[in-house]
């Protein structure tokens, strides 16, 4: 398949690149250090299709802070760029290779290293995944509320570097409201701890919400210290069919403005429930233009009353069918094809997932506007997402030979972060700038805010070696 | 009385003061600007005690941004500091006045300026008074969550410069969290927009969070857009009394344990009891050693289901009474003692707030340390506070006309914020380092962190006009 040019830097030279290698070498032996072309290879993309980003002069597969502050360290007298790494399942090119540079795989950092109750917090090594950490935090009874769709893929330090958000951020807000203690490496190689375990703190500036979302290009995470909860309740959920997507964008608005505090509050369009139910024969409504999955976690029968509230709100804006799941089982059914959006998606081409986001008010706008981009391009997009939030995937689906492709997805991504802007919204609401939509940032924020951005870069990290050509392009 | 020495630097030379009135009164000849002595002097303090900063050389009260910038652009000219203010509630000397400065106060940029309630949202002024605010989008049936104790009489803009918390953080979150969008002035005199009206956004740095809680240290606010809720129910309302402190402790921690979600979780000690008792009459149990106000504000039963979840765990623990309140009346008057309390504190001599924070299950250990700090010193310090978030003020009250009060009063707070550090938790919860607490930063926070906090203070605000001496010390 083409690739769009990413537009990275050139690296260092290719003298630089090898007495950094030996440095490391020499300095850290017991470093399990992959140079073999066919081990780099793997570690060179993410999941963002079309990308097409430089070879890793090496990975490094690094098993504790000190490791990893001695390879920054080592980075900075070289002049060698470093790339932080989780399980690779970004959506942005935020891990993606740089030119000359050694990507810092956290695999190996994989270590839950306390659950405390009485504090209601983790501490844990960034190359946990997600779904484990849930795991593990559940079995004493507590919630890790974060839940990107990636969940049983994703570590915990890749949802740090995007900020990453997910099915419950409507209730429980993105990752960054949940980091309340991080451990970093520098861009000097040293190792700084920033907050604790105290939820309230305005001791000084705040680092830790600068840092999550970063990408890795202002520090590198090397533990976190997260917020938990009690786990809440097993949820109450419902689905809605609409015969229109302005109605279900308006049902939207109306389970909002009835007071109902859902879980979750999510949309499929009709390509996506098509797709879906093509391949899991869930029973959808194949003719709706719309799907809304409505959930609540609330204790006793406040979750039902809330869900009544819900359907009457959604039956008011034109629902032409609601369900209210009467057991566990049939809300998992419920749930699955939401669940199964972006695999189905996978089944229908190449599929690029888009992620923008505008004002809760706008999202009606903003679905006229995917259709209409759909429409005047001549393309498969399918759109689902937290339309609570008004956070929205439009996937875009090219054929998996199409000679043309990175240049019509170029055509409609442009097209698609125009239109989110123009609606005063964002290019990327929760899978990050990284590389793909770097050249968007400054449209969306503005000049001066930007020049802030470059700023703070430049006085974090002096020498441009963390993570260089992610958010900020280079100048 | 006495005071502290604010240990603040030397400001600029007369003649730049001189001339920088002059091309402020050249360029802005609409600009209400104090000069007059006695007026200046009502801007010098903020309301924590024992502080006696300098007197600013004069005090702008613009009415829009385009002044704010000029008064900036100017400042950063002739090398004159300024300094941003609300209402000067502050209790940490955020907005006290700096040698040869400024004083900018954003009383007169007190409009709403719209209430959306498709995006949820409100975009206001800095000026504009909490409670304001609060009144305004209430009749919308909207809900405006943060409200530090002093709502009635602080800004909006104040709340940003500390990020201020509340009693509705244990379920809203602070100040921080309802920030979306901030229209900002830096330190060149430039108008920056950061943010917009999208609750999630990914695109570039956090830079929200970094300038919320910075005190006018790295930007000043001129607007703000904050995120708005539906309405809650009425709270359901109920009081728990102890006979020992670390039994309410044990309450605190069985109460979350249990699940509840409260929306208050608030404790007063015997001596805010009894003082808040002796003024109000309000038949609270004058032997108890502690009183817990706990409150709900979920819909329909699920309120007092979780009101009577929380009356058991607070039995379990050996509550000897607990009251639910059985109508909006009685919860009112069970509310009053916890919200007369600073009231009651200021009645029995002079009061100096403290705002400790530490990890929730700390907070017995916490409350141990206080009681041996005033035994040791032979002070009365008065407690109360957001103890759902670990986060408790100690009062330290000291006789109006004690000869040796700034010594005494040093004494206690250095060892109030030494123990807090030492339980692993912060010096201050939510109301800031400013001056006042800028000597424990660094050892609360370590010297890496607050390295990079100067490099982003130099980096943002490189000519050091932007409230000097505020959080961070002088070098």
């Amino acid at each position: 398949m083409s690739a769009i040019d990413t537009g990275m830097p050139a690296g260092p030279s290719l003298e630089a690149r090898a007495a950094y290698l030996d440095a490391v070498l020499g300095s850290l032996p017991g470093l399990r250090l992959l140079t073999d072309e066919v081990d780099r290879e793997s570690y060179r993309r993410d999941e963002t299709a079309y990308l097409e980003p430089p070879l890793p002069i090496g990975v490094a597969l690094p098993t504790a802070t000190a490791e990893v502050a001695e390879l920054v360290r080592l980075a900075a007298i070289h002049r060698v760029p470093v790339v932080p790494r989780g399980a690779g399942t970004g959506l942005s090119g935020g891990a993606a290779g740089v030119d000359g540079g050694l990507t810092i795989a956290f695999t190996r950092m994989d270590r839950i290293l306390e659950i405390d109750r009485a504090d209601l917090v983790v501490v844990t090594q960034p190359g946990v995944v997600n779904a484990d950490l849930k795991k593990a935090v559940a079995a004493e009874g507590l919630f890790y509320a974060p839940d990107p769709a990636s969940y049983e893929m994703c570590t915990i330090g890749g949802n740090l570097g995007t900020n990453a958000g997910g099915l419950c951020c409507v209730k429980y807000g993105v990752t960054r409201d949940s980091v309340i203690g991080l451990e970093i490496v520098t861009a000097d190689g040293s190792v700084v701890r920033l907050g604790g375990r105290t939820v309230k703190d305005v001791a000084g500036y705040g680092l830790i919400p600068l840092i999550v979302g970063s990408q890795g290009t202002l520090a590198i995470v090397t533990e976190a210290t997260l917020r938990l909860r009690p786990a809440p309740p097993p949820k109450a959920t419902l689905i809605a069919f609409f015969a229109a997507l302005d109605d279900a964008g308006r049902a939207v608005a109306a389970v909002i403005d009835a007071g109902v505090e859902p879980c979750t509050l999510e949309l499929m369009d009709r390509t996506t429930i098509r797709a879906v139910d093509d391949i899991h024969h869930l029973g959808l409504d194949l003719d709706a233009a719309a799907m809304l999955l409505i959930e609540s976690d609330l204790p006793g029968a406040a979750a039902g009353i809330a869900l009544e509230t819900a359907a009457r709100a959604c039956d008011g804006a034109g629902a032409t069918t609601t369900i209210i799941a009467t057991d566990p089982q049939e809300a998992d059914w419920l749930r699955q094809g939401r669940r199964m959006a972006f695999n189905a998606m996978e089944q229908l081409g190449v599929a690029r997932m888009e992620d923008v986001g505008v004002p809760r008010g706008r999202v009606p706008d903003l679905l006229r506007e995917i259709e209409r981009i759909a429409s005047d391009q001549g393309l498969t997009i399918a759109t689902f997402g937290h339309v609570g939030d008004g956070n929205l995937h439009p996937n875009i689906i090219l054929d998996r030979d199409e000679p043309d492709g990175a240049a019509k997805l170029k055509r409609a991504t442009d097209a698609l972060c125009i239109a989110a802007i123009e609606l005063g919204g964002t290019v990327t609401a929760e899978h990050g700038i990284g590389i793909s939509r770097r050249d968007f940032l400054e449209r969306q924020r503005g000049a001066g805010a930007v020049a802030l951005m470059r700023a703070i870069k430049d006085a974090l990290d002096p020498l441009g070696i963390l993570n260089p050509g992610k958010v900020l392009s280079e100048r």
